[in-house]
């Protein structure tokens, strides 16, 4: 394993850390915590917003903190649940009486710990609430579908919506539209590696890549010989299309799962938008880049995500996060 | 070589459709080039800025393409000089009659075909003015410095000075400014592997990193043991700190070559603003990120600009550009 870290089991605090130095005028780390919150956090009458999860999706979650989008990130270890009292840090620091959204990506810990945090909200007296994204298609059961860069956009929806002034109960319906609306479908060529572990997770041969991957280092549900970049799209981008009616305006996002150059990611965009013209979609707007990474993973993912009135208009918000500006 | 691409000779063309198609409100494909360009470009009276140079570095240089910063990058072969008469097509295509520009890095392929094309505007009548970033601190002249990630810097400055009405020769005044102050350091794990040649450009141990890396696959000044995050800071920050005095206001820039994961960029920044404190120097702002890559080279670079007055306003303008906003 090489890296550039100091101790491989005090990576998180090293990383919050100099995320906090890099960024004062824009976030605050909370005190003892691994907690990023957005530095004017609570907003007076503003609904407030928590995400987070496991570390090493960065720029996911705190890229995400910002006007516009969320209030504050919990940074569980690599790969692995915040704890629920750091979460519950978190709510407090943002709520400003307007109540609380939790986004949570569909994993059974991230679930059972914002679920448990929640609870110890409401025992204080805060309004909490949560959506649970679960765009993966790779998994066939919704239910059991894991939540991957489609969080993205549900960051964007539910942001935008509180900063327009929408209550819990609004800023909760336009991120659960978002979550019924947004699909997403990935493939790895290479691992990652946890620095606590050591080593790579699974082993690829060089012609070898992985279809379905999820963005904890877990190998696909299907491994496949090495191919194009075009029939790599198109893979993916069908497997989306299978599962939902995209038909009418989508938002598209090709994203690099870490180690993945802009170059391959931009390619594979060309393929996926022309596969979109033939059916006769509309792209409203396409977002190239790492958003939702697997640390150093090599690969990509495909989310589409169906857009009525309010979520372009949603989307056309402007967003001051450091990963996200529109 | 496992890379997410179509044909290894047609990745340059095949990522700029790919990007184009991506960004149609921001950005225009000169037909039949490689050339990209600000959608409303040229801007009445104002100075044009193109950069550009070999593909491989993304976001540069169209990521900086945007209201505040460049107007038109000419993305040549991987690794290689775009061609003159690219680079021609590309001044006339932001020249409003206020004069266009070249923002260089200094390579000799560049600086000639730059110059070569500066010289056929000329002859058009077309006012061209340059300058050449040599920031890396890795090779002791410096005349024969390279151009790396400062370069980012010296479009933000350039292009900030221009949106404000600056004339060609103040354009061009921020730029060399700004190209005295910047100093940057490199370090690579990992080499690249260009496409067209399908190996990579130098090997690597399990335990070895390079140090004073370029971001053209070449291989670095000094062959050393891989070793922690803070002796890397340290060794990469004491090199540019020892080239230049820093004291007063400066900018950080932390970029990543393509595939370090940004937890690990955040680590880095960790002790590059602890040592910046020891020695007084104060951080008006910082940046983290992939800003200047390697295709999927790991590795990080370290780069310093002294800011005065004029400096810490222009980085304040505010920047459109897909891959820098301020």
């Amino acid at each position: 394993m090489k890296k550039i870290i100091n101790d491989p089991n005090q990576v998180v605090q090293d990383m919050v850390s100099g995320m906090a130095a890099a960024h004062p005028d824009e976030l605050k780390q909370l005190f003892g915590t691994t907690v990023m919150v957005k530095k004017n956090a609570p907003i007076a009458n503003k609904v407030g917003i928590v995400s987070g999860g496991g570390s090493g999706h960065e720029p996911a979650h705190a890229g995400y903190i910002g006007k516009g989008m969320i209030d504050a990130a919990v940074a569980g270890e690599v790969f692995t649940s915040p704890t629920p009292d750091q979460i519950f840090e978190a709510i407090k620091a943002v709520d400003s009486g307007a109540g609380v959204l939790l986004v949570i990506k569909n994993y059974t810990g991230d679930v059972l710990n914002f679920d448990m945090a929640a609870e110890l909200a409401d025992a204080e007296g805060i309004a909490v609430d949560k959506v649970v994204v679960n765009d993966d298609v790779a998994v066939d059961e919704r239910v059991s579908r894991r939540g991957i860069a489609g969080t993205v956009f549900v960051h964007k929806m539910a942001g935008a919506k509180a900063e327009q002034g929408g209550s819990l109960e609004e800023v909760k319906a336009a991120a659960e539209k978002t979550v019924q609306n947004v699909r997403s479908m990935g493939m790895a060529l290479s691992p990652c590696t946890v620095p606590a572990a050591g080593k790579p997770s699974f082993q690829l041969d060089e012609n070898e890549m992985e279809i379905g991957i999820g963005i904890h280092g877990e190998s696909g549900i299907e491994r496949k010989v090495m191919t194009t970049a075009v029939d790599i799209a198109k893979e993916l981008t069908d497997k989306v299309l299978n599962d939902f009616d995209f038909s009418g305006n989508v938002a598209v996002m090709v994203n690099g799962l870490g180690s993945t150059p802009e170059m391959e990611l931009y390619i594979v965009n060309q393929k996926v938008q022309s596969i979109l013209a033939e059916k006769g979609i509309t792209i409203y707007k396409t977002f190239v880049g790492d958003y939702m990474t697997s640390l150093e993973m090599a690969g990509c993912s495909v989310t589409l995500l169906k857009l009525d009135d309010e979520l372009k208009q949603l989307l056309d918000e402007p967003s001051q996060a450091l990963a996200f500006r529109s």
